[in-house]
């Protein structure tokens, strides 16, 4: 049935993640998938379950409960955004990387820095709102590591926001304290109206090669922080984000906010403010990890799988041999068909990662180990 | 400090229905708010926490659970729309609403025929998304009614969607079985692309004038239902609501739903499946409502409060004397400084309704006996 649409939607390509992940087989080992394979606390959803018998389940405030806000501020706002007026609740990560494209930027006037390879979602908020992007490139021969300078160098007179992903999907890179402290610099020596960073942190309780986790919030105040409960507590179906920034571009996103969702889930919130009242909790599974990633880099050396070793996250990228170099899609769906393991392409997300998979070690240690003796001879063979 | 914004949002005012509820006190009597004083529930909240449990809390499918998607189309879906994949699961009714405009619609282009008086976000969401939009009258002589004719006359070539409420919020009046049977009969018979007619029925459950509920769904394929949760069972916070249409529709909203928030709390979700499980349980508040709104009735009249009688929902529309006619935000704030009640002055919903208050009967009996009570005196003084 024929039916209006808007066109920037309709012309909007599919993201390409599930590309080969559509294809999977019961049999297959996912090393494809974005999500944790561990459980998570159930103590939360008790609490909140009480919660609701208690006080019923009324109407949040629009931008989160204040509790909530305060905490998350404490926690994830860095130097700058310490109050609860610096946070606005999301339904996840992905809320908030829109918000920042949809409610921060005009239309036809202000363009957006995006690092090649990224995650996909950052380019596509833009295409649906008409924003225009530019992307800067971060090389697979320094490790998909993005730099200050390369940012730097980039920005035009219409550039107005830059957003990087520390720790990077798809490549799980850091952006370092030298990269941190040199954006900061460069963006603050700039006149004009600051240029806004908006940083996508949701992997940053997962973070493996520093011991002080670098964030732009505590270098530059023009820093927006997306965070999400996602990644760190196997909470994906939770869809608790939160943007995180100056007072003016959170009230901002929170006014389209309100028009877009209204609010989000209060028995959702109410789980979140259950784990961080005992911010502990959010690094419960970081020694899981740890130890996953020990198992996947002993893996990869023990069946010759080259890899990019990560810095935090739960992917690796992997290198593909020269007859695949250009067509990572179609090694993903050989390794698929012959070796029956799923993974993604790198060029899905962008064309500085065409020629590598990208490969997850979040899955349980028996399928991670499997799999890569898969890839390796799916690389030798 | 300053940051960079999109126009659109930093025009948008603030909507208006808060204007008077900001200067609460905690003596007030509340009749302006838009949420049950009910409980709901608990039940299915534990239930949630025990699937939780079992299987943890991972990414649900963008569009919502499958189960809770085949039970919506059943309930809500009308004659066209009974399939699962006719339905999107939603952050709340606010969610459906804003994503019909923003997917189905292309700015430059298409207009939108709204009602006045009406809920203001639907013309809201048109603003944000740069959709032009005109209002057709419903008029206080006609107890608020629109009147399919009305709408019809309205059509423009560039029209291409059609929202209204049944019942409507602010009025509580219904779209006519009459009505619907000759919109449907009219839009069907116009040449060219089908225009889509939106209708939110948030409050259906809430329904006290007729025994079968007259629904679009029922009588015009092109129909996109908008439904939630929140009203009928108390459960404003779940962010629970459907978008139901055609398929072409609703997977172009759905796209549109992936990037701006991916998909719904899934807790909210299980607790949505449970109630949906007993779909008598959809209508388990009615009979409270239907003892309320005799509460309101009798509390008008012997008050000497003249109303608008409602045909569903829990407000009612009070005209004011002459003095406040062309004033009823200064009604307001007077009722409040003088009486302590709290309501809505009608030109929020627009121009049909100024000289009006938006007065809810959902508080407790006490509070609605007692506003009334307080309403005569002040109409009367």
């Amino acid at each position: 049935m024929s039916t209006t649409a808007n066109l920037k939607l309709e012309a909007l390509p599919p993201s390409g993640i599930r590309v080969v992940q559509y294809r999977m087989k019961p049999t297959s080992i996912d090393l494809s998938i974005g999500q944790p394979s561990l459980m998570p606390d159930p103590r939360p959803f008790e609490v909140a379950a009480q919660w609701v018998r208690e006080h019923g389940c009324p109407y949040p405030p629009y931008n989160g409960i204040p509790e909530l806000r305060a905490a998350v501020a404490q926690v994830y706002g860095g130097r700058f955004h310490t109050s609860p007026d610096n946070v606005c609740v999301t339904n996840g990560s992905q809320e908030a990387i829109y918000l920042a494209v949809k409610s921060l930027l005009e239309p036809g006037r202000d363009e957006v820095l995006i690092v090649d390879p990224g995650y996909p979602s950052y380019g596509r908020c833009c295409d649906l709102e008409g924003v225009a992007k530019r992307t800067v490139r971060a090389q697979a021969s320094h490790g998909f590591h993005i730099s200050a300078a390369a940012l730097l160098d980039a920005l035009a007179p219409q550039t107005r926001m830059i957003i990087i992903g520390s720790p990077a999907n798809p490549s799980g890179s850091l952006f370092s304290q030298a990269d941190v402290d040199e954006l900061a610099r460069g963006l603050s020596a700039r006149p004009g109206d600051p240029i806004i960073v908006v940083v996508d942190e949701v992997y940053r309780e997962l973070t493996f090669s520093v011991d002080a986790f670098p964030s732009m919030a505590d270098a530059y105040p023009h820093t927006v922080v997306v965070q999400s409960l996602s990644k760190a507590c196997a909470l994906t179906g939770l869809r608790v984000g939160f943007f995180i920034g100056p007072i003016g571009a959170v009230q901002l996103a929170t006014r389209a906010h309100m028009l877009m969702l209204m609010s989000v889930s209060l028995p959702s919130q109410r789980v979140a403010l259950d784990i961080f009242q005992r911010p502990e909790s959010l690094r419960a599974h970081h020694a899981w990890y740890a130890a996953q990633r020990t198992v996947m880099l002993e893996s990869a050396r023990a069946n010759r799988v080259p890899i990019i070793e990560p810095d935090g996250a739960f992917y690796t990228m992997v290198p593909l041999p020269e007859r695949w170099r250009h067509d990572s899609t179609a090694a993903a769906h050989a390794l698929l068909d012959e070796h029956d393991v799923v993974t993604v392409p790198g060029i899905v997300f962008g064309s500085q990662a065409e020629g590598f998979l990208r490969v997850t070690w979040a899955a349980d240690e028996a399928s991670v180990r499997e799999g890569f003796f898969r890839l390796g001879r799916f690389i030798s063979g």
